[in-house]
């Protein structure tokens, strides 16, 4: 497999989702997210809502209660057996072509397996809530919280998936914070260095 | 103050001072480094050697020898006098107009005192060791050693004077690894986004 394929990784209301998408459009390339989900979905049955607590921020606070009670007959958790279909559709669409997938550890999934980018997106805690307040009207204390809680849970499952830390620099080609860099500039550099690659 | 300065804090091995260099060269403005020492040099009477290891280095394992063996009349430590002076030179030249410093921790000195774009330089420790064989004359296994011992002092020191951690995001603006984007795409991106700030 060698594919170019970007992985961005991204704090919460740092815009790195719609940076991911700029990047796509930029190079004319997919961007994966709902495909995901919707193919997810069509394997588990499971409805989007449950897919998605798991396939991105489980575990949870409540691990144990998840450990112990829902178990499939391989004996795999609820969350392992979301984790792994998801782990299984980003190498299938990573093998398709060039490509571009936001958060769901893809930059450690697809480590050794294909040719990628692996992208960190941070902010500045004051512009990260600004905009989780305009793109999801939530009151300042609702989007601090949110901000909080979010990171706290996919650092958790980061770690727990990958056993390294979320948002180490030794495991991205670059970390952008698109507060002082601005988002629009921040999708043209990672385009850049795509190209600059080939 | 409102001089543009960019600082670059850089894994030994990265070629971030190199890149330093690159970026002044193509936004014409200075590039401090051997200014510094020869400013200090003739501030404390001291030799260059002397200061080059104080200066970026202290404290190092050796402490609480330095602790307690030289202090000056103010009762500072030879570390403390030296990163002082540092300090007030990094200032100074910092308020005559827009440049770049590596190192020095001279992003923590400047942090609500200029417009400051910070970025670190790391790379993969294959690409950095060859990179030290080939400028210092080094076996492979010197350059290991060289490297590790380097990252430890500059990561303590940085500790040790501004109580933060080295390389964590949330002290750049962004970070590049110069062995997976290139010296040269690095100074470019660098350039751009300093540019893309005015």
């Amino acid at each position: 497999m060698s594919n170019k394929i970007i992985t961005i990784g991204r704090e919460y209301g740092s815009g790195g989702k719609y940076i991911g998408e700029l990047v796509a459009g930029k190079l004319g390339i997919p961007f994966y997210d709902k495909e995901i989900m919707e193919k997810i979905a069509e394997q588990t049955g499971f409805v989007n809502e449950f897919i998605e607590r798991l396939a991105e921020y489980a575990p949870s606070k409540n691990i144990f209660s998840y450990a112990f009670v829902g178990r499939n007959s391989a004996g795999e958790s609820m969350e392992d057996y979301i984790q792994n279909v998801q782990r299984k559709i980003i190498l299938d669409l990573a093998a398709k072509g060039p490509c571009v997938f936001v958060g769901r550890s893809a930059d450690y999934i697809l480590r050794g397996k294909a040719d990628t980018l692996n992208v960190f997106i941070c902010g500045d805690a004051e512009a990260k809530k600004e905009r989780i307040c305009k793109f999801h009207s939530t009151t300042p204390e609702e989007a601090a919280k949110l901000m909080r809680d979010t990171d706290k849970k996919r650092s958790i499952n980061y770690k727990y998936y990958t056993g390294e830390t979320w948002g180490n620099i030794k495991n991205y080609t670059m970390v952008l914070n698109s507060t002082q860099i601005g988002v629009e500039k921040c999708a043209d550099i990672i385009a850049q260095v795509y190209m600059s690659k080939s």
